[in-house]
């Protein structure tokens, strides 16, 4: 399984998945699912994804040459040359129905081996594709779209957190992406191992933090 | 879909069920998935059901009309007579076997439609059964054997919190049984609606102090 969780705020947006892959539980492996693209100063496209590794990777590298292919004559469409976020989106549709199309019949159907989900930006405060259950009460109880890009990345990473302690198919290192409005630039790109002195701090300070809270409150009456 | 929690502890044990229950997303209900059943001094069993209704609730009376049998001659082993609690599981497991016999092709053959899950007593620190992600988070880090009843019952309570709040198929009122160890009495059985005064104010300030232990954390540094 997989964890991504995407969030858009009015200073920027973080994106971040977690980098566990597994063919059965004793094939476990770390893998990127966390790609961007940038032109500096002219665009930033950050892509999060979730399901069959084939399907999703085949997507990338698509996305990949697209933008490689930009001064060849009669290249098509690309994240690069999109006039906007809709077509920049439907670029990356275009990309999945063609990976489709070229595996159909190859594989198997069935649709729990090939089915991917894609967290392409954001449009919503919040958006969370794979294992998604675990670290979804966080976001709904903090998340606002105000929070400055520091909080949104804490946020992100308690939610993540939750996930990982409660699920085993979702694992350290986190890939983590947060971009500031406006700079077109992607600057803050950054790997987060399972020994990152901010990670473990978070963690150990949350637990404590809720298991205080927990206190806190007034007992039920049996 | 429907969420139950199970935790066993040193006094005793909490059972809860939620009791939602939907044939799509325009026919929703509230029926029953706490079931118990006592000979007061003498033992207490509970089950919470999770899965196909027609299932769960023919279990349930097979092991009803079991106990209610239990004075006629070649009556079949039921609750009351199981000398242990092994034997009562498998009692239980033998109702499932029955019904499942029994609807065998007169009921479509889907997986989904009509598995069921069952949470009988309990053997682990807790078990959960159904919609049991968002509530896992909060156990895992608080959950302790050692725990006071009333601490456990506020435990399981905030576990359901979280998964209403981000899940619609979960629904109030949530029905909640609270055992002491060896007092072989069912006394306290509660059924919370959603204007519970406690349950209103646990959600409340378990938001409160939720965001204020996120905000008491370091941020990230981006």
């Amino acid at each position: 399984m997989t964890y991504c969780v995407g969030m858009l705020m009015k200073d920027g947006f973080v994106l971040a998945a977690d980098t566990r892959t597994n063919a059965g539980l004793d094939n476990i492996a770390t893998f990127k699912k966390l790609h961007s693209w940038s032109q500096p100063g002219k665009r930033v496209f950050a892509l999060a994804t979730s399901g069959n590794l084939a399907t999703t990777q085949a997507v990338v590298s698509l996305l990949s040459e697209g933008t490689q292919s930009l001064r060849k004559r009669g290249a098509v469409d690309n994240l690069f040359t999109a006039k906007t976020m809709f077509q920049a989106a439907q670029i990356v549709g275009r990309a999945i129905r063609d990976v489709q199309k070229t595996d159909e019949g190859q594989l198997f159907q069935s649709e729990d081996t090939f089915s991917a989900s894609f967290l392409f930006a954001g449009h919503t405060p919040f958006l969370q594709i794979g294992e998604h259950k675990y670290g979804k009460p966080i976001l709904d109880r903090v998340s606002d779209p105000g929070m400055r890009l520091g909080e949104a990345a804490k946020l992100v990473l308690l939610s993540f957190d939750s996930t990982i302690r409660s699920n085993l198919s979702v694992g350290m290192p986190i890939d983590l992406l947060v971009y500031a409005r406006d700079t077109l630039q992607l600057e803050r790109v950054r790997r987060i191992e399972r020994d990152d002195p901010y990670f473990q701090k978070l963690s150990g300070d949350w637990s404590k933090a809720l298991r205080k809270a927990f206190a806190a409150i007034e007992e039920f009456d049996i």
